[in-house]
């Protein structure tokens, strides 16, 4: 069974090779420099663990897996930049509009939209057509106004006024912000192992789980940890007012909330008789993030 | 025969219907803001006119030209943002980053590029796998860093630093953030309408000619037009000292490159026939902008 170091060493061989630096160079220098910023590559490893699962080669979930990362990199660039969260610092290095400035960093994100379904067009013609058009179609839901991005528009208006019913707003934003980048990597890898619809059912449900329990981790650490081990500024969700868990719950409500949800993954790995060292990895480090 | 009007009625008509406003309101509000601001629908009609031409059914490529509409509306409200070319009205109207704020802008452009190809996979089924894979295709590569962004990064650069060529920077910049549209909306009706590879060559290379012409004949509004005929703040390009073909050789040699490059498009028709009332009536629109 496959191991996450080996997965992530893998992907981040893939990564460099994908983003080749072409003229004009500021653009494409500016896309690779965020997309190959050293992380955890969660989201290409899942989609790799969830085709293995499945039965299928993970090998052929490789530019997917890629190009899902291209996209998680698209949502930190425009995330960070002033006109939104306003970010100097990410994964220990300056943010790319520090580093390219606020015009590249904008379209370096854009370009990256339509490079990462490229790159699998490119790189996955052996999966065939249909499949291609289904992996499409999952990337252009999760990247767009009724994914990723309804998550972040609604987290920027929390900021601004408090929503009459918080914790349904909450769940909105951690399901579209972060759970929706999940189950886009888990549904593509599953989908190119040839799943059936209820191992796709199965998955997303994982998917939406383990990105709930991720989010809360997160909203924690912006209160408990430092810059030295997260790598960007923290406490600026609270100084802005935005709405998260723990604005919400306190500390030891969000601690139980992730332990909850991390338990929610494990029974879904225990009913389906989802076998993965891998997934099992991930589950330790989110409790360990938060010290559980 | 189609004529102009009839195409551009028929895509204000789809473009408000393919563009719903739902939950988080703001974000689908602003995406459908630019895109439904009234304009001349020149690359749908393309599109449009170039399937017809080629012996394809129109109708089949109005989701891909309505989704190159919206692709261009995206490329217009990322190159008004404060941090690209700063511009306050467009079409007449409020740019929007004034009506939805920067943030809202910025997500709103990067919704539309997952968006546009999402509308031509929901309506578009009928044309088979394979053809909306090669739409996809010409689609990613038109919007992104080989496409109408690396027109638009070296426009931006040459803002800050006399180029080595300035003439061929100048043909890169046209090429790339002008002509790449205009040949994506020719060559997807063609494809749509199963031209064949040497009809491609030709459709594309028209599109050169009359993405260049339009260009150089906007260069020139820059310089002559009022805000009340345009819609739009002038005279920008000159005073953030950007490379324009006006001025590099001044009105008078960029009015005769309008004139040679029309003059090549009509060629191009002659030499293969091509029987278009719609292509007459845009090089003619193209011809009176610049009073010639």
């Amino acid at each position: 069974m496959m191991k996450m170091n080996d997965y992530i060493e893998l992907i981040d061989k893939k990564l460099d090779e994908y983003m080749p630096v072409e003229y004009p160079e500021n653009i494409f220098k500016s896309m690779k420099y965020t997309v190959t910023l050293p992380g955890k590559r969660l989201r290409p490893v899942m989609c790799l663990e969830a085709c293995r699962m499945f039965g299928g080669d993970f090998e052929d979930a490789i530019p997917t897996a890629c190009a899902i990362e291209m996209l998680h990199a698209q949502t930190l660039i425009h995330d960070d930049l002033p006109c939104m969260d306003n970010d100097d610092f990410r994964r220990g290095k300056p943010t790319n509009h520090k580093v390219f400035g606020d015009a590249i960093a904008t379209l370096a994100g854009d370009a990256l939209l339509t490079f990462a379904p490229q790159i699998i067009l490119k790189n996955s013609r052996n999966l065939g057509a249909e499949k291609l058009l289904k992996i499409m179609e999952e990337y252009f839901h999760a990247a767009g106004a009724y994914g990723v991005i309804a998550g972040q528009v609604v987290d920027i208006e929390s900021e601004h006024s408090t929503p009459e019913n918080p914790q349904k707003t909450l769940d909105y934003i951690h399901t579209h912000k972060t759970a929706d980048l999940f189950k886009l990597a888990l549904r593509t890898g599953a989908i190119i192992a040839d799943a059936t619809d209820e191992q796709l059912k199965e998955i997303t449900e994982f998917g939406q789980c383990l990105g709930v329990a991720f989010q809360v981790s997160d909203d924690i650490l912006d209160e408990i940890s430092t810059f030295e081990e997260m790598g960007k500024t923290l406490g600026k969700d609270k100084e802005a007012g935005k709405l998260t868990y723990t604005s919400l719950y306190g500390l030891e409500d969000a601690k139980c909330k992730v332990a909850c949800m991390l338990k929610k993954c494990y029974d879904i790995m225990e009913k389906y008789n989802i076998d993965s060292l891998v997934f099992d990895e991930i589950i330790t480090g989110i409790k360990k993030r938060v010290g559980n």
